[in-house]
């Protein structure tokens, strides 16, 4: 308490820096000067070193998933900590954190169960574009602009409660690391703590992007013996491949529905099955991909805001099941500064799945090569490297 | 292999005797003479001592979920076994025995696999109403009759493969260990082997009929610390309340949807959630009533033929589970029959789950009972008692 005091002073200042702004749909974003409140009580504003473009902040430019508009995006980001609201102790000023899109107040049903990590303080569902007090800490021409899952990392600055920032190692470097804030756990997450991929297993991979690279790499490690990945762009394949897949499938040059081929490939079907994609095609696809008897169907991907899943239960009396998360069920700050750790232990390996680093200025060619399917991840850095 | 061919001799007969033929949906089933053909390579004939009616039987004669017809229903039996065809090993004449809905061949890829159990061999999706060779045991004035999950136990006789028969122990009271063919363990191993609920968890059961009841009382033993319990027949409370419900709720007197009420009273949602009704839109409500982010629902009821399960998709996004089963997920040969055992030696308890016992000729009058929401389990005795 008495530390966090010390710093409202320097925290009392509206900073003014450049953010990329979201002003509508299907349209580039915009470098602008924006004005960034001080930190509230509870909240940290952060200089952010590097972002990474995920899939989500993708299908949010297309208007598939609808968030409060005008908004500043990005939800993976790495940064130092400028300063920090009354009662903040976890982090002070200097410490390098990530910032994630799913907090973990350790004190709600979902923070307090031993697996849950869907903390009822998060700003997804549905997405409110604002701090938990109902109001928004970026000005831009005068207007209010929206947050985005509480992050909003493409911005030099940007302000999130204590309990969606995790310190960090002081050596992390940071233009890979914040890749950790969502890509990697979500991927990591999916196949360790959703599906709990056994070894010997047959995996089946929808979409071959930053998140389905993640999972494959998960899947090789969880000992799968066959994993097939599926991706309509086959630029995708030969990473795909080195990665750990073993058979690759483009549905558009398939005579038959691609779950009908896996299931032919697999005998019956695949142990575990991954979307991550994002459609509701894709996701029954992928459920009728797996096992009848003993299939576990993993759903990653975000569907379309108001979008239905359609499909004949029967699909599950047999046996199946059908589960979905955020964040690869990671609890954020208890794992992921865990996991910073570990990679520069090189406990694990996070390198392959960053393809393309820019700076901040062409943050509209790395979405162009997200969209293109060209990358697996770009990573923007905010600060001359 | 010899000893099966001993009594190839006394199976090569036709017998005749009564079986209840459901010649059409939505009207009462006929009791009439039948011929049943001997036992083939690898069937066993058996003379049925009792039968269940169950949830199931009833949807199909009210044509929900449909099936070939005419047939013989009824797949919840105890019989003894009368002859045995060609190869069979695993029981011979004499022998008291369960027929099960789901053989376990332990040769199919479920059945190899530590979990599964939807046995490849089975004839539910989609009902064939044939023998696995694609024909009939069963003739009714010169016409084909078919078969209902190659089982049919509305009869004196039936023929059942040998991987859909368990032997269970000489002095097993009949009468009542027919419902472990389907009853007990659908509703114990939705609860054991799916959920897998937990001591001091809160859980939401929809319907409390016979599978609820059962659920129920799996629950109760698990250490569910609240059990919820809803059903639009307030008759259900009270024997639900003695199985072990702690809160009662007819959806029919709520305000609003039931699931909202289930949230409300277990501040966000129940940590498992259990189906056993067979209607879609209480499907999805079972979903909604569980946890976002690690309740887990488990669907058991049948939905009718061809219907849909339509619900949005970030219902899974904050971590629900949604998982289906058939016979509570049991291997079929291998565990049910121990459930006999345990039964007679007081380890389990299954009386609760009968309520009336009807004579064969009353089955109509059973029927009327399921569907007027009058009892939990009617067993049919088809031998005087
Ligand atoms: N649940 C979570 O916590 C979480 C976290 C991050 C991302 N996501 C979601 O995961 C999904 C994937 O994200 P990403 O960052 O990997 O995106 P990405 O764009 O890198 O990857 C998507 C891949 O899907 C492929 N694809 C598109 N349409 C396809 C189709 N019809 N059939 C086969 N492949 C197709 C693309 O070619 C691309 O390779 C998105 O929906 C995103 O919103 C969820
Ligand atoms: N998955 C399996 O292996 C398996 C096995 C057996 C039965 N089943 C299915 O389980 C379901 C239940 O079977 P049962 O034998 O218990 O049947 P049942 O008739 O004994 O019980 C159904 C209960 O649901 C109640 N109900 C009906 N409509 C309702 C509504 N709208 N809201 C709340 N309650 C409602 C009824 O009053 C009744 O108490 C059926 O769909 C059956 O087909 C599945
Ligand atoms: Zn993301
Ligand atoms: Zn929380
Ligand atoms: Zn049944
Ligand atoms: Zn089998």
């Amino acid at each position: 308490m008495e530390q966090g005091k010390l710093f409202t002073e320097t925290s009392n200042k509206v900073i003014t820096c450049r953010a990329a702004i979201a002003w509508t749909t299907n349209a580039p974003l915009s470098i602008e000067k924006v004005e960034v409140d001080p930190p509230k009580a509870g909240e940290v504003r952060i200089k952010i070193i590097s972002s990474g473009i995920c899939g989500t902040d993708k299908h949010i430019l297309e208007g598939k998933d609808k968030v409060p508009l005008p908004a500043i995006l990005g939800h993976e980001g790495a940064g130092i900590v400028e300063s920090i609201g009354e009662g903040v102790t976890s982090v002070k000023p200097g410490d390098k954190v990530l910032m994630f899109p799913l907090p973990e107040c350790r004190e709600c049903s979902s923070c307090l169960h031993p697996t849950g990590n869907f903390c009822l303080k998060e700003s997804i569902l549905p997405p409110t574009g604002l701090m938990l007090d109902g109001t928004s800490r970026f000005t831009c021409r005068g207007r209010k602009i929206y947050h985005l899952y509480g992050t909003s990392t493409f911005t030099e600055y940007t302000v999130v409660h204590e309990i969606a920032v995790g310190k960090i190692d002081d050596d992390a470097p940071m233009d890979t690391v914040c890749i950790l804030s969502c890509e990697v756990p979500t991927g990591f997450g999916a196949v360790f703590n959703i599906a709990k991929v056994t070894p010997g297993s047959t995996c089946v991979v929808f979409g071959l992007g930053g998140i389905g690279s993640a999972v494959i790499m998960a899947c090789k490690a969880s000992g799968a013996s066959r994993i097939i990945g599926v991706d309509i762009k086959e630029e995708k394949f030969p990473r795909a491949r080195a990665l750990g897949v073993t058979d690759c499938l483009n549905p558009q040059k398939l005579k038959k529905p691609v779950q009908e081929v896996v299931v032919e490939m697999t005998g019956k079907g695949a142990d575990f099955a991954f979307e991550a994609i994002g459609l509701i095609d894709t996701m029954v696809a992928t459920l009728e991909s797996c096992h009848p008897s003993y299939g576990v169907a993993v759903i990653i991907g975000l569907a379309p805001t108001n979008s239905q899943l359609i499909f004949d239960p029967t699909l599950l009396l047999s046996g199946r099941t059908l589960k979905g998360g955020a964040l690869g069920n990671y609890k954020t700050r208890s794992c992921i500064p865990k996991m910073v750790t570990d990679y520069l232990q090189k406990k694990i390996n996070i390198d392959p799945l960053i393809t393309h680093k820019l700076p901040f200025e062409s943050i509209n060619k790395a979405f162009e090569l997200l969209q293109g399917g060209h990358c697996i991840r770009c990573v923007l850095f905010l600060r001359p490297r």
